[in-house]
């Protein structure tokens, strides 16, 4: 259902709008009343006759015909009843003022929830309740208790914290800053950023979708929306509360990597979700998304008349790979034919401090014809004899008349001296920014989101695997109780999805192992197996390098003797003899579910790379090839799997294989919770990948 | 000699004051005029009778009495020529504006060098030349070509790109920062940094220290003064131009690793130089410092009217590691007594969306009092009912009131609604920061220099060593004419420095190889050995882990063939016959001589770690033993050195120990000019380090 309506409607009734200067129905009324709202209003108010002299009704059923949205901002304790008389009136929409609900506390949660149920009921679409409201700056309508209406702009803007709402509303009317609409969720009970992502998508007004989120509400939906709707509006987010509440219960590497962070992170990079730091990043984002082209390449030219400047942008450039345009011989020639000898004809252009405004548009009017430069920063401090306000002007002619259809963004840096100049700069929809970096990280940020945009999506591949055995191991561990799979019923499940395990067989006596010893061949491995022991090494449980008969007997023993003394009651169902895997690197793969995004992957190098340096890449599954190809280029040890100092490269299709069967295994089995398969032995291009131990957890 | 008659002096003479008044000269006299200077000033200008009623001087010769101050704003031809006549007026000091000297090139080097011979000759300290001038605003004097002088203040201010002191003076006034003294260096021909952090040292009006580098003068000097000063004043640095200018010929890792940016690093960070990233970040901690008394501690609490800042807030705060202090007991039931219930009385302590400046006040009266808070954050968004510029004066008032010595930082977020608020805040030293992160990174800032502060300074010991031998090594490689040492020799030198090298003896044939064997024991390394191979790996010259007679055999023929194939004609001296180090961990310290800083000391964990990782940390020399711990610490990898997974942990004192004597010999070596010890092998606690090969390299 297109919300339209919602944000424009025919007909709004303000309930609760009382007759007292400060109160929030009076001020909202206020509000839709001063932002030049057309359509039809009616003030509802049991005590009152008449409001600004606009009729008012005593309740909302004395009102004539249908209405599209009410408002509702009285005690929380008559909501309810009068939601039920607004279902009367056929309405639609109902933006909930009142607080008193989930924010509360549990008896507002109840509160809630039964709202909630009443109005899906009644078919009203519900926003907030505890929000600030809503601002269409095109309808137009104020529909908030904040008299601070921004200019009409591109930006939409959806905030869950109302009051952060008030200080950019007025922070974008200050700053002339134009937006489109502005949303405040507030308890988010019904409507929420998914509803507003997917109706924006085919908005015409809003172009730049952005949001201050504290969290996302149906995660998987959440992704799957923002995915498509990135694809032809950039989305810029700040979500905050990185923090993770809590400890949460984990026994595997994966679970205690991971975390809700992480899994923000993962969720945001796979649905081409812009993240911003700050607001500031937020905002810049935003103007540059709203106001420029998107740069087709990496490639920027500075044009400045400091040095100062020049340094601090190529410096910014470097720290995030961007690329100096070299420029094109006509370029140089053309500049060389103006510009004053001391002059820098490369990149950054350096045009020196006594350029007028005339320097400026001769040597913008040379850059912006040249085929290697994909955005164009101007650089600009006010010195002796500069004009900045004539510089803004001869750079927006230029532009005009150029029809490039390149970004430029603009760092015109000082106080009062540059303050027309700025504004004049920002009317015509070139971005300004307080000092040159912020325009160089825009301006990545605008690239990265190019490379989204034409980013190809990849299915994702489906290989033949056996689930009967699984569902078979799976019956067995929860018919005895086990709900931590060790070893021995790992190596089922990934044998089951067609990835290798060591070779091994399970030994209940030193004469069999022996036996089994000699059909393998040394060198070899030998672990514990106990339902009681996950965690083998801890307890002295594994021997490895075993290269004779000798040793397999000394190690034979020794194993049994400290577990024997670690754990005197365990139920030792034997020792694996396994094959030694040589001339490997180890990796670990793991899952971990997130209780807001589903399984989550992990990638890393194995040991004490994972544990030392935290180098481990997330995704949430499923997976596509491309994708698991991205997590591996990801972490910063991977040139370890490339070969450094003339070593074989590792097999690195083969992991990406193994991240895809993992990927498919715990979609195909969502009662895992968790997993490790650690190590994952990857050997030398060609020579694949074998999963050295894995453990694996489901739910009850 | 101090700088006092420098900032204001007696008497200022303008030379070059033209009539014209767009010229440099004129609008030079103009500032100082309209600056309000109390002293004797005199234009120069040999065709001009008077300017604005004032007396011109057709030459400095013909001013009566002598002069503290000449400004030189005339064609640079003439400028030698007025020095000499300055000199006969006695002048100290020469500020020279005019330009065409080293910025120009050849030429123009050549004359500033002679500018300075002369200057040098008449006992005239010079700033610039090519430079805007200065500010001192206790004077009051504005003695450059911009009008904008800010208001007084404790911040004084050096900037190497005139064109961006412009700028930030156009932003200071608009905004209302105070400076004490503004200073641009031009080209640093004389006058530098150095000279002006000496002087502001003891210079009470400037209580802050910032400046715009682009590169250092002098680097030892610079740390000199800078680790002085830095106790006394916090010096924030924006050092521009992080990329390294063109290829450096170097063969070592060290070399590899090292370049001007990590020398600047290091630097900076020995000196206890606050490094900026940006404009914007150097004048919120310049205001920070300027304004409030430094923390104590790193706990800080938050205070505000609305969730999403507060949770921006506590996120920044994990991000760098400040805690959030836990109130005592009699700060939260203070807060009970009149709080309203919804409200969190924990930190972040949220006082709720419609609180008045009275609960603001209330609240921040019991907080300030509380014994774990080390500093106060007071976030604030304009909302229905809040009173922004009513709450700015509660929060001076109950500061002033409270007696306590602790920083409290605000972020009051918004436009036009806030800013009345924000400018009385800052007209009262409480720092505003437009979003509340960067209200937290400042306040780290502060912290950090709290510790800086703090640290004490301990002494650069001394090893008992033998300078003669290393002597005698250099001496004999001299003599042969090979700059560039390898192992045979490096082994020496570690020798006579005390540090340890493995048990090994060359052979000449195999039978000798066997002989030095039986001696050793095996397992054993063999490594080739001749002046022409440095890389001996990448010619298939070294073997380890040999454990018997027939492995060294088959190795030793082995080597040999190898080395004959890839360099046919090498010298070679003989095999290497080592003792193989068990049970180690690979590590690196190297050292690389930098232009700007001397002799500069990495370390790193060894291998696949330096190179895939570049996980290094780097220090100039000399070290004292906490630095050298330090630099362990720094690196990301230091776990592994720490122990983990029950692994024995590292010898740390030891390698601690050979980089204090890899320092002292760089420093009694200046002709070493880059060496690898790597790997150095470094066995469990207690058991020591041992250098498993080492290159040196000595100059010319």
């Amino acid at each position: 259902m297109s919300l339209r309506n919602f944000f424009c409607p025919d007909s709004v009734a303000v309930i609760g709008a009382a007759r007292e200067e400060e109160k929030v129905g009076h001020i909202i009324l206020d509000n839709i009343i001063n932002s030049g709202y057309k359509g039809k209003l009616f003030p509802v108010n049991p005590n009152a006759d008449e409001i600004h002299g606009i009729k008012c009704y005593h309740s909302v059923l004395d009102i004539p015909g249908d209405l599209d949205l009410t408002i509702i901002a009285i005690p929380v304790q008559f909501v309810l009843q009068v939601l039920e008389e607004c279902s009367k009136k056929n309405t639609k929409w109902s933006i909930i003022i009142s607080a008193g609900f989930k924010e509360t506390g549990i008896e507002g949660t109840k509160r809630e929830r039964q709202l909630i149920e009443k109005a899906k009921e009644y078919g009203i679409r519900i926003l907030g309740p505890n929000c600030l409201g809503i601002i269409d700056t095109e309808c137009p309508i104020n529909a908030t208790f904040t008299p601070n209406i921004p200019p009409m702009g591109k930006i939409g803007f959806i905030s869950q914290s109302g009051a952060l709402g008030t200080a950019i509303l007025d922070w974008a009317k200050t700053n002339k800053i134009g937006f489109s609409k502005f949303v405040s969720l507030g308890n988010k009970a019904d409507i929420s950023e998914n509803d507003l992502f997917d109706d924006w998508e085919n908005e015409k007004d809003t172009e730049v979708i952005t949001a201050y989120l504290e969290g996302v509400k149906y995660g998987r939906e959440f992704m799957k929306i923002s995915s498509r709707v990135s694809k032809k509006k950039p989305i810029i987010v700040i979500k905050s509360g990185n923090t993770d509440a809590g400890a949460r219960a984990v026994s595997s590497h994966t679970g205690t990597l991971a975390g809700s962070a992480r899994a923000y992170e993962a969720a945001f990079k796979q649905a081409g979700i812009i993240r911003a730091n700050t607001i500031r990043d937020l905002f810049n984002y935003a103007t540059a998304f709203s106001y420029q082209p998107l740069p087709k390449g990496k490639k920027v030219a500075i044009i400045t008349n400091a040095g100062g400047p020049g340094i601090m942008a190529t410096d910014e450039c470097e720290k995030n790979d961007i690329l100096l345009a070299s420029l094109e011989k006509e370029t140089i020639d053309g500049l060389k034919e103006f510009l004053p000898e001391a002059a820098n004809f490369y990149n950054p252009i350096d045009i020196l401090g006594d350029a007028l405004a005339d320097r400026y548009k001769k040597t913008l009017e040379v850059v912006i014809k040249d085929n290697n430069v994909d955005a164009i920063v101007m650089l600009l401090t006010p010195q002796a004899m500069t004009q900045p306000y004539r510089t803004a002007r001869a750079i927006v002619e230029v532009i005009g008349k150029s029809g490039k259809d390149i970004p430029v963004a603009a760092s015109f840096m000082g106080g009062a001296e540059v303050k027309k100049a700025v504004r004049f700069l920002a009317e015509k929809n070139i971005p300004n920014f307080d000092i040159p970096e912020e325009a160089i990280d825009t301006l990545k940020v605008m690239m990265e989101y190019t490379d989204w945009k034409s980013k190809k999506e990849f299915p994702i591949e489906s290989f033949d695997v056996d689930k009967e055995s699984v569902e078979r191991v799976f019956g067995r561990c929860r018919a005895e109780g086990r709900l931590e799979l060790g070893e021995m019923e790992a190596r089922e499940i990934l044998k089951a999805y067609g990835i290798r395990v060591p070779e091994a067989e399970l030994a209940s006596d030193i004469d069999e192992a022996k036996e089994i010893a000699k059909r393998i061949g040394y060198p070899l491995v030998l672990k514990i197996v106990s339902p009681n022991i996950l965690h083998k090494t801890d307890v002295g449980g594994v021997r490895i390098g075993i290269g004779s008969e000798k040793e397999l007997e000394e190690d034979y023993d020794e194993i049994l003797f400290h577990v024997r003394k670690y754990i005197p009651d365990a139920n030792i169902r034997g020792i694996l003899v396994q094959e030694f895997i040589k001339d490997k690197k180890e990796t670990i793969i793991g899952m971990s579910e997130d209780p807001q995004f589903g399984p989550m992957i992990m990638f890393g190098l194995g040991g004490i790379y994972v544990e030392a340096l935290k180098d481990v890449s997330f995704r949430i599954a499923p997976l596509s090839r491309q994708m698991a190809g991205e997590m591996i280029e990801e972490i910063k040890t991977t040139k370890l799997l490339k070969g450094t100092r003339g070593e074989d490269p590792s097999d690195i299709e083969s992991i990406i294989e193994i991240i895809l069967k993992v990927s498919q295994l715990v979609i195909d089995f969502p009662e895992i919770i968790e997993m490790d398969i650690n190590p994952l032995f990857v050997k030398k291009q060609g020579e694949g990948s074998i999963a050295g131990d894995a453990r694996i957890r489901i739910g009850g």
